[in-house]
């Protein structure tokens, strides 16, 4: 089984978006052991992608569709490979019921043209949109697999890894082979000196194979094996996770769907801690990150966005004399906020954020200068960061880092080896 | 003159990184106004380039190559290319220097494999590398212009703009047509409401053309003109824009790079006005996202993020009778926190978020519920919101209304019309 993604979309060929659906669906259907030969990109023009789709049609026998489902007249997607494949195109009515809803639900009247996203291919499975109006599908003839998806990457995402990708394990099935993917997530560790350190295993990889991908600040090992059963494709991956974990086992953090920061929340859950946090340079960007996961309301107290000096000292209690001894970017200021935030709220941690994000240097710490202080249960310890990113890489960046500062201190704290 | 982007590499179709060079690239042939028709996506295997470039011949005159320059053998886009169009690879000598510095100045030995970067298509154009080893190229043969550019962007970037862009712009003068784009950001209105509304524009449109584009809770409509000059190009942009605005003015909020964030915190600026916020749902987000506007601290003086309800009554002042009363999610409590934060962080405005982002109800409120409190000094008003988006996405689209909200309530206190 190979596949090609066209994505549809003028907007992409004008450069105003990136084409992150592909590397979306690519990540995906490399896990499900799918081989990606092509992508192609096509506007909304449905000469050209008729001939795109004749090109697709002749090296892959999955096509795999994103935008051009909307309600516009640009968006011709659908009618196209109707077209193509002497299909009508037929009201779902399932489709059509969620979109009166939406409609309903927001008090807005639905217009004519948005009744045009309820149509499908006939004979064709439907994917509901939930986080849209216009559904996907998968259209099976002898000798294809079309499938198409909405072009904006959060109803695209959700829909592909929900519904999308179990219908396509399903197909896989057939195959009497079974594709297993693991993920090992690392921290503290760059990618060439990972690479370099497991190089043997790299070289001499036939199955499973792994694959080392690069995401800011971390990286990950995609290890996949093929097997005849789940038992045995199961214990290829284990073999290789534990010869991986030999070398480099001291950096990883979690596995597959796990995020520093979701393993962060996970270990406070598990000993019941709660924190709060002051924040400057992220203004806000780490309590976000961490509400981001399900249940972090039992953990999460909340928190002081410091922007400025004052709020710093008014909110925060921090002596004005100690910033101007040792500015509002150093280790003294980063270790007060911990303080403050945590006698604050009453909580058993407290963090304090402060740094220079860039472009600009903030005194006389050049841009990339972060300072954190963690401050656990009265244990105050800071860490000093250089980063070189942009400004919200930066950010970004410093929030991951606070992670696996806050893990790695309540290790040395002895909640857990 | 219409070009084809190739990019070459399999991590690509690995969904390892994204194909940022194609819409950098875009970017750039479209402001030199030549149409980009497809991109594609190949990897590092000869035969399927060679297919490739050779649909690529049928439907462009311009094919731009990214990628496999360096000096692997998975590296072969300049073989392949060589072969096709049968010309020889011969070593650069310019070339070869800056390679045999590059080693030098870091005190590494050049291996064999790496003079394979200095190898050109006989009778090209060559464009330095000042990021790398692997130099860019462009031949012109009697049908087409090849271009070559190395995979990583901080090598491609500054090569293609400095380089590669005023070369091809030179063979552009003949042509004497120039393109023009201009893109109008809309919010309050949905994308088929909208298109109904100029839809008899949408039907009449040749040149300028008028093309509308959705992302997360905005729409954007871009207008893009042909012409001789420039002055000829923006008169007709400008005309357009004049039209579209009798109509839909009401909902635009700014124009090409412009985002609701970043025009509320000019708005901001403009009037000297600082703000504070009381989060709740976007835990953070609010104060984050404004924090990535340049310049944002002489107006954000920072705030609170009360994750629990201690949090609301103890540092923000709420009485916990008033949230017995309305419970948590309420316009009450909203505003309550609107006027707490202002106050605590004695600034001109104040803004309480409050919520059930999702997947669960909160109290009798259903997911995707959403308070707004503004305070603007002293002037309160609340807005309710009915999202039905994922936990996150709910978060983002808060953030983007709380925006269009307070710059709302700044044109009705008279601050501008």
């Amino acid at each position: 089984m190979n596949a090609e993604i066209i994505a549809v979309g003028s907007e992409l060929l004008l450069g105003q978006i990136t084409n992150t659906n592909a590397q979306f669906l690519s990540q995906h259907l490399s896990e499900l052991g799918i081989n990606v030969y092509y992508h192609t990109v096509v506007g909304d023009n449905p000469q050209r992608l008729e001939e795109a789709v004749a090109i697709a049609q002749k090296r892959a026998n999955v096509i795999i569709f994103s935008g051009g489902l909307g309600p516009t007249k640009d968006d011709l997607t659908k009618e196209t490979i109707a077209r193509v494949v002497g299909r009508k195109l037929v009201t779902d009515e399932m489709a059509m019921q969620s979109i009166e809803q939406f409609f309903a639900s927001r008090n807005r009247v639905m217009t004519e043209n948005n009744k045009k996203q309820a149509l499908v291919l006939e004979g064709s499975h439907v994917f509901p949109n939930k986080n849209g109006m216009a559904p996907g599908m998968a259209l099976e003839t002898e000798t294809h697999t079309y499938m198409l998806f909405p072009g904006p990457p959060h109803e695209l995402e959700p829909m592909f890894q929900f519904e999308a990708k179990p219908y396509l394990a399903a197909k896989l099935c057939d195959d009497e082979s079974i594709i297993l993917s693991h993920v090992m997530h690392f921290f503290g560790i760059g990618e060439a000196e990972l690479e370099l350190r497991i190089q043997h295993i790299l070289d001499a990889q036939t199955n499973p194979t792994v694959a080392p991908l690069a995401s800011a600040g971390e990286v990950k090992l995609r290890i996949t094996a093929k097997a005849k059963t789940i038992a045995e494709a199961t214990q290829l991956n284990e073999d290789m996770t534990k010869q991986l974990q030999a070398i480099v086992g001291q950096y990883q953090y979690g596995v597959n769907d796990d995020t520093i920061v979701s393993k962060t929340v996970e270990m406070l859950q598990r000993h019941e801690l709660t924190i709060a946090a002051a924040e400057s340079l992220t203004a806000g960007l780490f309590q976000a990150e961490l509400a981001e996961i399900n249940g972090v309301s039992a953990v999460l107290a909340g928190g002081v966005v410091a922007y400025n000096e004052d709020v710093k000292v008014q909110q925060l209690g921090i002596d004005r004399a100690l910033i101007e001894q040792h500015s509002v970017v150093s280790a003294e200021v980063a270790a007060a906020m911990a303080i403050g935030v945590r006698d604050k709220f009453q909580t058993n941690i407290g963090i304090g954020l402060t740094g220079a994000a860039g472009p600009n240097s903030h005194g006389d710490q050049p841009p990339g200068t972060v300072f954190i202080g963690i401050d656990v249960q009265g244990d105050v310890k800071t860490y000093k960061l250089n980063l070189s990113g942009m400004r919200n890489t930066n950010r970004i960046r410093t929030v991951k880092y606070a992670c696996h500062y806050i893990m790695q201190q309540l290790v040395a704290n002895g909640y857990e080896k």
